[in-house]
């Protein structure tokens, strides 16, 4: 901690999400000390939107202790690019789907050129890790996401890869399953990770499942279309057979791409980050098992495999306000 | 350039292979001042081995205005260490398989406490097309060795990946073909890269084919045993249509696999190192191909894919010589 960051105790993290935008005020211990939120797509323009930010921030803001407290600001967002400060075509934010919208530079002007940076949420959930969560001391691992979507965040050499792009660390798109009998992915390609491994992806492989073949299973009271991968989870706790196999199915995939993974970085730490993880030993124990069986032997039990270290309800803030210690 | 280097401006390179051990003493430019060589395998023990190098170095270091003028010395080596400063259970070299040896160090109290740094011939590979060849000004960037294996060294942010225990960029071995009919790897486990895609991968494919088809060819000519990737590229130049597929198929898999690593690192090159690329457009053509069908649409036609700009017979002194000027 540097003097600067003794007279400037805070820093503001901007989870920016599909449907809500949420503010925290973060310390250097990650307490959040103030936080409010608005909704993302309640605007029509990148300008509107910031301006009902600013309004947002400005109550927070003062509450605690006012501009000259804070020292930087991060955003953590859907295709968040590093170097540009933008978000490149983001296809879920109706103000920049089609286009990129310099958040970064739009914030700092209304925050007194506040130093202000961005980055995709799983980039986010790296750093996190690594200022608040379980990372804390480590230079290399990678933080995998696993939502709607499989993100990550690669960190080697105690940085961020964020490559020649600023678009680095889609490990979410490797393809675990070659040629024509892989799952069509929502990046229009076959095959990928993410199409097996998401929450999506598990609720894909019930359904799968349960067309497939006539084994019970609790899941079959359900409407097909409505199982989530908590339902899943849930019958798994239950005892149901097949929905344990569906959790064995995820986690030896994640293992087998984490083994591939290792040739890459050799991360001393897998950390898994997101709603799945609440699944817990049901999805951790085959991705351990799977790693070991795959893995070269010279990065043998070299690895380990953990679960998020940041409060999941305000892990994706602390994310974001994490980017601005490093700026 | 600074005024350290222009005092002592040559460093020692020492390509370490299974047959021989070349040293060189190289300047700034990557001009070879003057070489040496001994055989790696004449000694019983890695202090025999070090003071035949001593001698051998001893006439050139003269030779080029002496020890005062060199700033450092490099080791480019198989399971070279950078973090350890060791090669580790070296399969090939008999006075250092079955242990891990200080080389490093033991190099650098004979040279005057000379800094001395070591790592493995892939990621000397990387630092000395990052110094001395095309990848000059890049940041990121992935070098992939082709020869009896399959190699890398992989360059983010600026900086080589050593992973957390100094054995990252083992890119030979991502798993390109899962299950069963997955190739035996010299790794013990199957379906890697490397076993479809080094020049022993290659020379494999050519004997599958011949066996497992009666297609005309003029490697029928040949002792299937005896076929090397050399054969199949000459074959291929005089227009033999197997010999093109083996070739076709091999750069199919590679493009496929650096597809997989853009989602790592999103490198602005990949480089291709080693007697494999003597084939040229013949390797090159479809592994481009292949890439542009395989990467993910954010990442599509922004990296390039080079042939080293290393001389070829040298090239492993250089890669070894660069590491001395990082460090």
């Amino acid at each position: 901690m540097n003097e600067q960051q003794g007279i400037k105790p805070h820093v503001i993290g901007l989870d920016l999400g599909g449907t809500n935008a949420v503010f925290g005020i973060v310390d250097q211990r990650g307490d959040i000390k103030a936080t409010t939120a608005i909704k993302t797509q309640n605007y029509d323009s990148a300008e509107a939107f910031v301006n009902a930010s600013i309004n947002a921030l400005q109550a927070i803001i003062e509450q605690t202790g006012g501009l000259e407290k804070i020292k930087a600001m991060g955003i953590g967002a859907p295709n968040g690019n590093y170097y540009t400060g933008a978000i490149e075509y983001a296809p879920n934010i109706k103000w920049a789907h089609e286009t990129a919208v310099p958040l970064a530079k739009m914030f700092s002007e209304r925050l007194g050129n506040l130093p202000v940076s961005i980055t995709n949420d799983a980039n986010a959930a790296a750093i996190g890790e690594m200022v608040y969560g379980v990372a804390r001391g480590m230079k290399n691992f990678i933080v995998i996401t696993l939502g709607t979507g499989v993100g990550s965040g690669v960190v080697a050499n105690g940085q961020l890869v964020y490559g020649s792009d600023g678009m680095a660390g889609e490990l979410g798109h490797v393809t675990m399953v070659r040629g024509k009998e892989g799952r069509l992915c929502g990046c229009g390609r076959t095959g990928c990770l993410e199409a097996y491994c998401s929450a999506t992806g598990v609720a894909r492989t019930a359904r799968q499942l349960l067309e497939e073949t006539d084994r019970p299973s609790l899941l079959r009271k359900m409407n097909p279309a409505d199982i989530t991968s908590l339902d899943v989870s849930i019958a798994a706790g239950q005892g149901d057979q097949l929905a344990r196999e569906i959790y064995e199915f995820t986690g030896k995939m994640l293992g087998e791409a984490c083994a591939d993974f290792a040739t890459f970085c050799s991360p001393e730490a897998f950390i898994f980050f997101g709603g799945m993880t609440k699944a817990g030993d049901l999805l951790m124990e085959p991705i351990k098992k799977s790693y070991d069986e795959h893995v070269m032997n010279v990065y043998k039990g070299k690895a380990q495999f953990l679960i998020s270290g940041l409060d999941g309800a305000s892990a994706a803030v602390l994310g974001a306000s994490a980017i601005a210690w490093e700026i």
